[in-house]
């Protein structure tokens, strides 16, 4: 018998499978389980007929290149495509600062890649995203919480996390962020704030890594475009390295994200795709970029804002109507994510499997916790249920929690 | 300024950009150059209509998932579609031991960093692949050559710079081999080899990663089924981690290969995978999924060897023609490579520009060879030109070559 432990790296030997991806599986189990675990838009509003049409000119086999190997940077037209996107975020930059990636999580990849060593810190908000955090500890990169307040991370223990540090001798590497309504808490940074950061990464000597994927699906009863800024936007020196994906608004089937990093990041970025996967699916970009010049996703991105708006508006109601004060949210002013935290006491982890029981699932909240805290917290996606099926989840969930509530009373008085 | 060197991961200070990508831009800017640079399928043979039916089908939004997040293993389907593709090879494996990849660059960038520690040494064959060469580096592992024969890699050789790495205390991963029709030699690795390959990574407590894109494409003038027989087909132990592509049989804007793993090992591909890119592209696995299902690729596969070995032919012809005795290659038994011994003397790395100025451009040889040699080879792709342009490229090349062989005698005369 072989034993494939003393094969193993020392970053394999600390892999993980991603909470979020095993509930998806959870929810893949036959039986009627309603998901609100996966951060999966909705297809119902993919643009189905426009991509057929597209695909249909595209595999006519005039052109050779749309199934060959491209270049590794991105196809070259997407590439001038997304400077005028990023134009309209307020973001000017030249071709070289570009980078086509397979999915933003290649680009958090190649960033964790690029830019720590084994045993240098990486600072992350309390919660963070679970893939970020997967491709960080993939490098065996230290991950350090920084708290989350109501307009989104605490400077102040931002400083006081950082002067420890660096009283202890750490090496810290840069601080990621998802400004525009986190995964998993939903929260929106604040717009002075944005620009502090800057501010605090210009005296420390350090970069911020900026993952925006959501930013187009701000809800507008209380979010608008002067609200998601980037933090790139205003970055004059060049110590931000910023992340989106066309995957929450065209779809996520076709893998295309892309990377802004200054001229001297993007080359690595560059060379350690090379070696990652060559380049991404060249049909897929091409896809895409029809998508861009063809109109579809401009009229797209405002039918996706009513549209996932109205499904955190059942999400929401059937919460307060089920669950009243028992459990309490920042309500979501755009993205998929609703963050609820449940009366202490509760263990959402543990209470996965009464939850599947009752026909619903989501994350727990410790996924997402460097910290190992979050015990009370869970995320539910609002964005791929239909809303009825949201309504009836959440009344399976309010279900489960309310017996979680009663049963510590219930053992008492058995014991009683 | 911000000094970006400062913010580095050792991994990425010695990331380089690969020389054949590199080439692949040369033959990009303008001019009229023929390029046996890349080693790209041909356009030309690719099943248009096919793909354009079935993408027709896919996207007609009857089923949402086409265009959704998938797992990370890959499209269910497509991995039991791969089971029967195996089966034909020799190879019976569960679903467990499947794991479907974005290109098998990306294979191999995870059989890197699940196996390989900075430090540690990785064999591979003199001359051997840029991308596992890369995607090996990138984990800073040291790789360590292996001379190659006329039927492949040299066993006694082997032996000895295994002998010597472990008594230096070294410790050695794996074996890189890629035994049909190798990039770059085009090389056939022996049968009975193959078997002493396994008695050897037995004896020595080993793994063998072996990489099997072109299988397919063997030219049935000199080479059949019989000597193709993946090292895996005979793998009781569980010491082989077996890769093999869609790339070089529909196309490699797909980006779908696959790797074959014992469960313990596909399990930490998986995780590593997650972090990487969570899923390969979901349309371009079920486009894959359907090629397979519909006989797409079973009615290909026998077009293209007759349409590569064509090719072949018109180079052999050329070059015999053009250079006679002057230039020697093994002769192609299949794959996308032919690779020329220039004269001693010749530095075909330094030739490059000339070639340039006569139309033409290759890629040196020492790009594939981790122990600096290689100066007097090139590698010839005869795949994606068409076979006039073949011929003129050689043209083209013989002309750059005798010039070559001309300037020392013709600087020599100036001299005296």
């Amino acid at each position: 018998m072989i034993d494939y432990d003393d094969f193993l790296s020392r970053a394999a030997g600390r892999m993980q499978e991603s909470a979020i991806r095993k509930m998806g599986g959870v929810a893949a189990h036959g039986r009627d389980i309603i998901s609100f675990a996966p951060g999966f838009p909705d297809p119902a509003v993919f643009a189905w007929s426009e991509f057929r049409a597209i695909a249909a000119d595209l595999l006519s086999g005039k052109d050779g290149s749309v199934l060959q190997y491209g270049p590794t940077r991105g196809y070259k037209p997407l590439l001038e495509a997304l400077g005028d996107i990023l134009a309209e975020r307020g973001i000017s930059v030249p071709a070289e600062q570009l980078l086509v990636t397979t999915g933003s999580q290649q680009g958090l990849d190649l960033v964790a890649r690029v830019l720590s060593d084994p045993g240098d810190v990486v600072l992350v908000e309390l919660p963070s995203y679970t893939g970020a955090i997967s491709a960080f500890r993939n490098v065996q990169a230290d991950m350090v919480g920084v708290a989350q307040e109501a307009d989104g991370i605490d400077l102040d223990n931002l400083d006081a996390v950082l002067r420890r540090l660096r009283g202890d001798g750490r090496r810290v590497r840069f601080l990621y962020v998802v400004p525009n309504f986190q995964n998993p808490t939903g929260l929106l940074l604040g717009r002075q704030k944005r620009a502090r950061l800057l501010d605090w990464a210009a005296r420390h000597n350090l970069l911020i890594v900026e993952d925006d994927p959501y930013r187009d699906l701000y809800f507008e009863d209380t979010a608008g475009e002067s609200a998601i800024r980037p933090i790139k936007a205003d970055d004059r020196e060049g110590r931000v390295v910023y992340l989106s994906s066309f995957s929450k608004t065209l779809a996520p089937g076709y893998r295309v994200a892309w990377i802004v990093a200054p001229p001297a990041l993007a080359a690595k970025f560059e060379m350690a795709k090379q070696a990652s996967d060559l380049c991404t699916g060249e049909l897929d970009q091409r896809i895409v970029y029809e998508a861009c010049t063809r109109g579809v996703l401009a009229q797209q991105v405002p039918v996706l804002r009513t549209h996932y708006r109205r499904k955190r508006d059942v999400m929401v109601s059937a919460l307060t109507r089920e669950l009243g004060e028992r459990v309490s949210w920042p309500a979501p002013r755009g993205g998929f994510f609703l963050w609820a935290t449940l009366p202490g006491g509760i263990d959402s982890d543990a209470m996965v499997a009464q939850a599947v029981e009752h026909g619903v699932v989501y994350v727990a909240g410790t996924a997402f916790f460097v910290d190992g805290s979050g015990a009370s917290t869970m995320r539910l996606s609002f964005s791929a249920p239909t809303p009825d099926r949201i309504d009836e989840g959440v009344r399976r969930l309010a279900a489960t929690i309310l017996d979680a509530l009663e049963r510590p009373r219930a053992s008492a008085a058995s014991r009683a």
